[in-house]
Formats: structure tokens, C-alpha cells, sequence
């Protein structure tokens, strides 16, 4: 972590200076910092329960009034805070060029994020659209969630697991959407002619052969036949068997994860600011 | 633990004292506490049982009548043993004042039990409240399982290995929330022109991700076009990956808890009437 | 493993101290004894296959009559067995007196299950009892199975792991139950309004809080109030955390004991026939 | 791995020699080696979602003779395939006599798994047999999925967890059938006689206890007597600790196996050519 080109001695004097560190950095400004972020994570949360809410048919009118006028706050926050970091970015020695460095950053899947969470409210609001992209909008406001993968611990050490495990992930799906194909049809030629329209098909039998492995069981498709009913029996032991695979492999690595989490800073890593791209 | 308030030479003289020892201590009569701590455990399982009993609508009437007597006893018993402990807690380093030790103590957590364990019989019988009151108060009686955190050893050890591995808790309960959110979102997406009624707003298809996530699958809300059904099969595999992680945090914890807990003496933990508070 | 009682040297010459050797220790008739143990082994299981189809209403009028044959021929093998094995003890060194010693065999586990084997074919050809009683007995042949537990590596093995975890699992059969009964009462609190037929009471809502906290989920009861999911959601996470438990302790110790199995002489443990009772 | 049989240095000059190389060794070849075996693997993934798009009986006309004619192309490079392994395998040292040498090759089960992959196609194509035979014949086309065990390391992985922890299968099958037997027994007792249709026979109790003891849960045949519910109840929380054995041992047999796995070549086990049969 050098942090070589805004020294770490003096507090910065000019305004950039001082944005970059609250907003990226977090040296000079540690409780400013964590303030901020806790304020976003707190504004994404209450972003999600908006969305979430908007969706009900029969929602209350006031309750939708106020819906929309928090997401008319919200996207005034986001995009001040999108043309803050663009202002300020140029401070950190990887993105220093004024044209060349921000147009860099704005690529960095960061910077993409933040834009992201403004875009839908912006079609929204535009008036452009026609009402199919107006709903699509609305529900892809639910990717402010990515936000949150800048300042939640719980996310990031998430997304660790699943890069570390990522090799045993690859092989364990492989073998799952193998199994799945063979289950189904193997149950196909079994229960089809008892039951030809639920297991019509290869894959609508594969429906039923992943509600089996995973142990979901919704009931939707069941066999009826007795030989159905050996095969299934037999999937049925067979996916706990071969399920139960990632959960050892991805518990000990969250649990790895989390260990090791706690010895480092909390504020999370700013190498990518100085690292040359 | 340092029980120096009433030297653990000499037995007690005094009632007041004898009956400290034997409801809280159990230091000079070890069996005669051990004994009460049995009975109100099994009065405790008992009041359970009759409180499951008594919300059957079509229960004999001569069970009803027993149950009702039972309950007048119950009462009787945990009042006095309230009552018995207010009046001896002053004995304690920690509670020594008359009015306001007994006053401190009786918001401590266990006393508070103990009352909780009282108020809705109390309420039952005084015939001040309407009948909506009345029927909480009955289910209230429930809260009477708590008194169990007293003597019961399965009850303790899970209270600690929850304390032990909160912060994963707090980690996974956040991911878990997020990702019921993100699916019942897609799932809304996709299904909700093909089936209005099911999937009628992201709340209800999120209803169906937590029933998928967690494999419960009950079957009364089911993805039926094909995205959708490819959708939920990603999800269920989803779902197992993901929650099996708090199976091997916990798991280990538990274990861990229950090895660490046959070393150390079964009576349980008295440091907390002679801390300072 | 003291055998003292009829010297390892020389091969025993009279008839039942051969086949005391045969059926209780195997020492001088080892490929003998094995032989035996597994065609019993395999009798019993062809039992359990004649017990299950016998069931089957509509059976094949043929095979229902072969059913009755085998019956007759198994209830003369186990008898015959148990016989010899009554006939030969008295060879043991702990139960040499020839009417007592017999007697106390008699009331040992082992002895009990070889004579449970027999008295449900016996009262079914006996003609003194009525329907009902025949019917259960037809059944109970069912419990032959447990002849497998002096032959099976399997069931010895299962039947150490859950003595060797009995504490934990008491501890969590504990904790299973109570949570059981608080989120079955929750449920009722909840949802009796809306659904007075499905959590008609506190036992039906509990029939629901078990399908959810095990991930079962038949779907034959669901909760459908918005606060009701809420609650229903909560317990079926709480399920996967708290349910996870027992799975690292059981799965552990089961590990271990087949790797020390392997370690030790598979034909079985002998001490119980000259351990002094 | 002692490759004698053509050393190792120059390579090989006659084009039976390279084509042995290319198709089972690659050795002197390593790229063509493995984008051959890299080309046969997704030629194989293809053919897998071709078999299961075909048996979608509304599907598109088009779509249908494309499968068809994609269906001959795979047949030709199959059987290709096949001929080219045949013609060149008597360059290795374990099948080097002309006839008896490719005799016994074919025997081998790679390349009976390679005839396999054939045979469904020809049969398809032969004309001779009647509807429910060609029917059968699409569906086999499904086990040219065996071919991906010469080049899946996934699958490779996945067999060899299977075989080293196959004595703990052995011991978890035996148990789980037992379980089954025994809970389907219990259950067919206490619920023919209120639901006669559901619970038939001990046979149709097996399929409730199976989806019990997996916890999948369909919810079609499902306990309603008092009795019914605890037993059920009692049979889902011993399938959750019983079904948690395997759980362990598989998972840690696929980590180690993972690991160990990372550590060797990639290519795979090419001493089958010359190990003495």
C-alpha cells in the first residue's frame, strides 16, 4: 500500500485532495470515511427495500408516493457521488491524466457499478421509453446492490470464497448438470408413457431430476409408477450423496476466510488506486 | 469464583441463608439444589406440554379441567419460588441492600425470567382483560421455557455456541437476505406474465426463493416456463452451495462447546451474583 | 479373549462343543462359522423382501403361496437355530449350568432377538388368535432384522457411532423439540386466523414447524399471511443453521469408527460368551 | 510409465505410429493430443444437448432435421474414431498381435465405451427394428456421455472419490435400505387404515418414508393420524443425522482427491497401454 503520492504526513489543503481521501482512500479522514460509507450502504439497503416494495400490485398510494420520491433522493445522492469520484480520481497516481485517467477509472469495475446504479433511474426518468423498458428499469435499480461490494465485509469475503473455490465449483457443476441430464432421462423412458404430460420431455424431466438431487422436492412432478419410484429412490440417495460434495469445500474455505479477515485492516484495499494497470 | 460472602466452611445457620444456598449457590447443599433444579425443570416441560394440550380445540373436558387445576398449581409454585428468591438474594454480595439489591436483582435477565414465567397467569386469573388478551397470556405461558436457560445444559451450550460464532451469523444471515432479494427479483422477472397470481410482486417471489434457497420446496408456488424453471434449477444449486456454509461454522462450534463443557463442573456458572455489576 | 473354557489346541470332539464352535465362536470352524453367518444373513434379508411383498394387496396369487412356503421353511431354520444355540451354550464358561445357565442365555439381547424371530410365525400358525393380532404379527416377522445386528459390519458400526455421540444427540433432540414447540406456537399465533383448518392448534402448527425446520416441506400446510412468511422464512434459515449440527458430530464419529473397524478382526466381539455377567 | 515400446526421443515416422500417438498417448504430439481430445469432448457435449432437445415433442422442424443431420455427422466422427483407434492401437506393447491384439483391445472398457457410443446410431439407421427399439436407440445415444471419462478430469475426479470411499457407500446403503424397510413398515401400521389408497402397502409406505428420510418432500403421500405425524416427525429428524453421515465422508474424499489431483499431469493414465493384462 504506497500512498506515496499524496504523502501521508500533512492533511491535503485543496478540496480535490481532501474528496479523494474521504471518498477512495479513507487515510486523512478515517471516521469521515467510515461515516460515508456506512451513510451509502445504509441509502443502498433502504434503495433495495424500495424496489423490493414498488413491485406490490396493491400497495398503498402514500407508501408509493414516497417511493418515489425517495428514488428521486437516492438518484441525486448516487450521481453526485458518481460526479464526485470522476472529479476527484484524477488525485491517485494510476488515474492522474484529467481526460485519459478518468475515462480509465470509469472502466474499472468500480466505477462501472456506481454508473450502473444511476443508468435505470435516469431511463426512468427521461420519459424516452416505451412502459416494458420503464418496468425493466425499475427492477434493474435492484443492482445498486452492487454497491455494496465496496463496503460490505460479508460480500467481499463472499465473493472471496467463491474465487478461491472456483476450481471445485467448475468440477462440481459439471458433474451435477451431467447428473441431472441422466437422471431425467433415464426417468423419461420410465415414467413417460404412464404420465405423458409431466414428463412430456428430456428436459421437463430434468426439472424433476433437479428438484430430486437438490432435495427441493416442490411435488409439481412426481413418479407414480413402481420402477419410477426405484429410480427415484435411488436419485434421491444419490444427490445427498454427491450435493453434500461443496459443502465441506465451501465451508472450510469460509471459515478460512473469515479467520484470516479478522487479522487484516477493516477498511478493505486500496491497492488498485496506485497499482499500475 | 470466590463465595466469601458466607464462608464455605460452616453450613448456613440462618434460613434466609439456607435457602440462598439451595436456590442459587448449591455450594453447602449440592443435592437438595441439584433436586429443585430437576423438579422445576420438570414442572417447566410439563407447563409446556399442558400449554401445546390446551390450544386443541376438541380436547376432553375432564384433560381441560386438569390442565386448568395444573395451571393454578404451576402458578402457586413459580410465585413462591420468586418470592423465595427475592427474599433470600439479599444474602448475595452483590444484591446485599434491602430494597435496592432486591430491586437491581430483580432486573437481572434471570429474574426477569422467572416474573415473564408468572405475569400471564397472573393476568388469566385477575379477569381485568378482554378475551384477545386473555389468549396471548395463554400462549405467553410459553415463555415459561425460558426458566429452562436456568438448569438445562443442551439450552446453554447452544446459547454459547451462538455467541461464539455471532459474527458469522450476522455474515450469513446478511448474504442469505440479499440473495432471497436478487432471486425473487430474476424469478419476478421471468414468471410473473406467465403466472399473475403466483408470482404477483417480488415479496411473493421471494416467498418461493426462500422455499428453494433453503430446500423446504413446499410446492405451492412453482417456476412452469422454461427460463423460469432454468432459473430455479441454478438457484437450488445455489442454495445448497451457499447454505451449507453456516453448517460447518456451526457445527464445529457445537462441538467444540460440548467438549469444552464436560470439563468444567455441571452446577453452572454463580460468578454472576458476586460480580461487581 | 480368553477361551480357556475349551482349549484352542486340539478341534473339539464332541457334537455340541462342535457346534458350540459353529454358531457362537467360530474359532475352530472359521470358514464354517462365516459360511453360516452369511447364509442366515442372506435368509434374513430374503425375509424382510417376503415381509414387504406380502403387503402388496394385489399380490400374484403364485407368489403370495411361495411367500407362505418360505415363511414356513424360515420359522424352521430360526427355530432349528435357536435350539442348537440353547442346546449348545452350556459350553461356555458363563452359562455352564445346564437349566439356570440356559435360562439367563435366554435373557441376554442376542438370545432375545433370535427368539423374537420365531414367536410371530409361531402365534400366526398357532390359529388361537384373532385378525388384528395375526395382522401385527405378520408384521413383526419384520423384526428378524435384527438378526443382522450379530452378523452386519454396517449396523454394528451405526450402532456405535450413536452410542459413542448418544450425549450430543440428546442434547440436540432436546433443543430439537423445544424449538419444534416455540415455532409451532408462533405459527399458531400467526396463522390460525387466516387458516382456523390448517393451525386448527398448537400440535397441527407443530406438524408444520417440523416439515420446515427439517427442509422436508411437504407442502400439505404453508403459511400464506405476509407475517406468517416472515416467520416461516426465518425458521426454515434457522432450521438449515441449528439442523446442520448434528451433521459434523455424527459424520465424525462415523469416520472414525469405520477407519478403527478396519484395525480390528472382523469376525465380531466373543467376550460377551465368557465375560462373568 | 515405461514407453519403450517407441522411444521417446525422435519422433515417430509411419503414420500408424503418429496416429497411436495422437489418439492414446500423446506424447510426441501433446497439443494435437489434446485439442483431438478437447474437439471429442465438446463434440460429445453436443451430442448430450441433442439427444435432450430431441425428445421435445413440439419442437421446431427445422431444429429437428438439424439434430438429425448433426446426429449422422457424430456418428461418422465416432465411428472414425473408433476405426483409427482400432487400426493403431497394435502399436502399443500390451496389444500388439494383429487380430488378437485388437480383440482384445476392443474388450477393454474405454473402448467398449467408444462401441457403445457407435452402436445406438447404427441401429437408428439400419432400419431393421421396430419403433420401441429405435426409441430405445435415440435415448443410448445419451451413453456416448461415457466417452467424456477419457478426457474429464471432473469425472475422473468424481470416480475415483466413488471407488476409495466405496466401503463406506457399501456400509450407508445398506443402513439407508434398512431405514427405509424398517420406517415404511411403522408408517404402512399406523396410516392404512385412515388413508387405505395412500399408504397400500408396505412398498407404497417405503416411497413416503424415502422422501422422509432424503427430507425431499413431495408432499403426495403424507401422514394425517396423530400417531402418523409424530412417527413422521421422529423419521424426518433421524434422516437429517443419518443422511449426515455420508455428507463428511465423500466431501473430504473429494477435497483430498481435488488436491492430490492438482499435483499430477494432466494429460492422464496412460500406463493401461502397457501394463501386461
Amino acid at each position: 500500500m504506497s500512498l506515496s503520492d499524496h504523502g501521508s504526513g500533512p492533511r491535503p489543503q485543496r478540496l480535490r485532495a481532501q474528496l479523494f481521501d474521504l471518498l477512495e482512500v479513507g487515510e486523512h479522514y478515517p471516521v469521515g470515511a467510515r461515516r460515508l460509507g456506512l451513510a451509502i450502504t445504509v441509502l443502498v439497503l433502504l434503495n433495495v427495500i424500495a424496489v423490493v416494495l414498488d413491485s406490490v400490485p396493491k400497495i398503498d398510494p402514500t407508501l408509493a408516493a414516497l417511493i418515489r420520491q425517495f428514488e428521486l433522493m437516492s438518484l441525486a445522492v448516487f450521481g453526485l457521488e458518481y460526479a464526485l469520484r470522476l472529479y476527484a480520481i484524477v488525485e491517485s497516481a494510476r488515474f492522474r491524466a484529467p481526460i485519459l485517467g478518468r475515462l480509465r477509472w470509469a472502466m474499472t469495475p468500480l466505477a462501472l457499478v456506481d454508473l450502473v446504479a444511476i443508468i435505470p433511474g435516469v431511463v426512468g426518468l427521461s420519459g424516452l421509453f416505451d412502459l416494458r423498458v420503464l418496468r425493466m428499469a425499475r427492477l434493474l435499480r435492484l443492482l445498486r446492490i452492487l454497491k455494496l461490494g465496496r463496503y460490505s465485509v460479508a460480500i467481499q469475503t463472499l465473493a472471496r470464497v467463491l474465487k478461491k473455490t472456483s476450481g471445485e465449483i467448475v468440477v462440481f457443476a459439471f458433474i451435477a448438470v451431467l447428473l441431472t441430464i441422466v437422471c431425467g432421462t433415464l426417468m423419461y423412458q420410465l415414467e413417460s408413457e404412464a404420465q405423458p404430460e409431466q414428463f412430456s420431455s428430456i428436459p421437463a424431466s430434468m426439472w424433476w431430476a433437479m428438484t430430486t438431487l437438490t432435495t427441493v422436492g416442490y411435488g409439481d412432478v412426481v413418479p407414480t409408477t413402481p420402477w419410477g419410484r426405484l429410480l427415484a429412490s435411488l436419485i434421491a440417495f444419490l444427490g445427498i450423496g454427491i450435493f453434500a460434495l461443496p459443502a465441506g469445500v465451501l465451508g472450510g474455505a469460509f471459515v478460512e476466510e473469515l479467520r484470516s479477515r479478522r487479522l487484516t485492516a477493516h477498511f478493505g484495499d486500496r491497492d488498485h488506486l496506485n497499482r499500475p494497470s
